[in-house]
């Protein structure tokens, strides 16, 4: 066993990024005598499994190879043939495990399989950077709910607007080029209708080399008071926006809406408010596995109490502006004592030109 | 030249912080065929130059040797005589220099002696270091003004304190105690009339070890409404607590507080409230060369406004409290527009803990 071949499997999983939702990011990699014979990953949604593309993509013979793989290898007849059963007709030798499938249904049966077999297996292999890998992946299967990552960016005195509500540019180029890095990725993208209004934002994935991505649009608007004229209704895209909204919506506009191509969602409403974990569950229905919240004070702080958020990426921008009345980027009541305050853990801080961005997870009561 | 010897000079340069205000930072070691024999720092407000406590440390002739000092060696006779002429006399053979003495009425004057003398000096070595060691410094000597460092502590999502205005604590033990460190570099500390109200606190410097230099106590409040009982006005400490206020004061309250000990700085009022550029002045008579500004919301939008601030140390705290009506770390009326904010620059990161502290220069027009 040797570390550094699971580290590039890890980074071959990396390359399917924002393809293979809501599947995960696999990588494999075979090696034989030492030399690295095949790697494979999964590229797309409904492509090969990482395996299968290591075996097409080797380069002799893997029979007594060692397969290193950082997701357990299926075990049941999807899209695709079992990968367990795969490695076992090979004649794979050893089998290096990332992590265990998180999907409890299914979670030990490849493991079963090979080991059966009578091939050597070993798992817990740079686990803890497989499960970051695939968060999105893990939180999905386990719970049917995407992931939801709320983004904000603020000034260094807490702002996310100025008074006059002005809000463009906190960040600099490089922070707003990493903000379409994290629309890629994700499944939906998700607004308040206040956003729609003030800016009137696209919400596509614009990455640098002209790719990407784009996330299914979802705008929360409890009265379904956007405007048929907005962008997000009139956009070339080949995902669609969603209008989740409440039973306060006037029926003729929502017909209006879904001829525009729109999806309508309708919850109760909540305290005036869509429902948003009902939301996320009617989300995760439609294979919708992971979220980025681009929300302003009153949604963040929302879907911060009603528990729907598991990470946060706060970008910081090293300027003040002042004003009692301007926004941050979490509103709402608030709590009364620090010691209620949500806090996050796993922190990490990155550097983007100037800005900086304060990554971590919301710490839940299990 | 061998810069790690600059670099020891710089260090020993550090351990002055807290005790040689007004004075700089200074460390000086001397060398000898390839080895330290005699090193010295500036270790107290009218104790010797590092230059002469290097002399006086060191282990053998210093003839022909040389000497690397972070500071130009002075030129006149102060408190010590001219350290120039010592280096003179006592044969040193060579002088590095970090930078040139930034007192505009004597800087050059201490290398033109050595000079003239045949000795050999070489100036700008780890210059950059040097100027930041010595930004409080440079500031006071050039301008005879406090340089003032803004300490913000907030959330991440940009909260100074709750809605029920609760902000114990916001940031975690190694940050608060990090504050106080802050605390102990400065001559002063600037608070407004709000947070003595609000949390009566001591304002004193408490280092882990018990040591540490209080800095002079200076309350913003224009109407002179602080409560005799407040704990700056009775504490035992050996440096004082200044009230500056305006001409709305009641006179029999100022003599009141003369009483208990405090000085009273009275500046014309400025939109009701203290002048804050005055202030600085006044302070600067004073022999006040550095100031912490821990103020709230509105103190801290009047001193960037006008102009006082030099520096920003912003902690942050990995969590968030919500709150529409919850003050952020700059109040006040706020910039229109984002082109306007105050930018700083000169950005460095550093994680205490779980927070980070964020540290930034304001960008002046110049």
């Amino acid at each position: 066993m040797d570390i550094k071949y699971m580290q590039r499997a890890l980074e071959l999983a990396k390359k399917g990024i924002g393809y293979t939702n809501p599947n995960p990011l696999v990588g494999a990699v075979i090696v034989k005598d030492g030399r690295v014979i095949g790697e494979g990953y999964h590229e797309v949604y409904g492509g090969h499994h990482a395996e299968v593309n290591a075996f097409l993509n080797s380069t002799e013979d893997v029979k007594g190879a060692t397969m290193y793989v950082t997701l357990e290898p299926c075990s049941h007849y999807g899209k695709t043939p079992p990968c367990a059963k795969a490695i076992v007709e090979k004649g794979i030798k050893k089998v290096i495990i990332g992590m265990e499938d998180p999907n409890p249904l299914v979670s030990g049966r490849g493991i079963k399989i090979i080991k059966e077999a009578g091939i050597e297996v070993i798992t817990g292999i740079l686990e803890e950077e497989g499960r970051k890998l695939n968060e999105v992946f893990i939180k999905y299967i386990s719970t049917n709910r995407p992931f939801c990552t709320m983004k904000t960016a603020m000034t260094l005195d807490g702002k996310i607007a100025t008074y006059t509500n002005a809000s463009k540019w906190i960040t600099g180029e490089l922070s707003r080029k990493y903000v379409h890095e994290l629309r890629h990725r994700v499944a939906g993208i998700v607004v308040g209708i206040g956003t729609v209004l003030a800016d009137d934002p696209a919400l596509t994935t614009r990455l640098e080399d002209g790719t990407g991505n784009d996330p299914i649009r979802i705008i929360i608007d409890s009265s379904a008071s956007i405007p048929l004229e907005a962008k997000v209704l009139n956009l070339k895209s080949d995902k669609k926006t969603i209008i989740a909204t409440t039973e306060k919506a006037d029926k003729s506009k929502l017909k209006a809406l879904e001829e525009k191509g729109a999806e309508i969602i309708i919850t109760p409403s909540k305290n005036g408010r869509v429902d948003l974990p009902l939301l996320m569950k009617e989300l995760g229905v439609r294979k919708v596995d992971s979220v980025l919240l681009e929300g302003g004070s009153e949604l963040n702080y929302s879907a911060l109490e009603e528990g729907v958020v598991d990470k946060v990426n706060a970008f910081i921008a090293p300027k003040i502006i002042g004003g009692n009345e301007a926004k941050t980027p979490v509103g709402g009541r608030g709590k009364a004592y620090m010691g209620e305050a949500i806090k996050l853990n796993n922190i990490d801080i990155y550097r983007l030109g100037d800005d900086m961005m304060i990554e971590g997870y919301i710490k839940k009561e299990v």
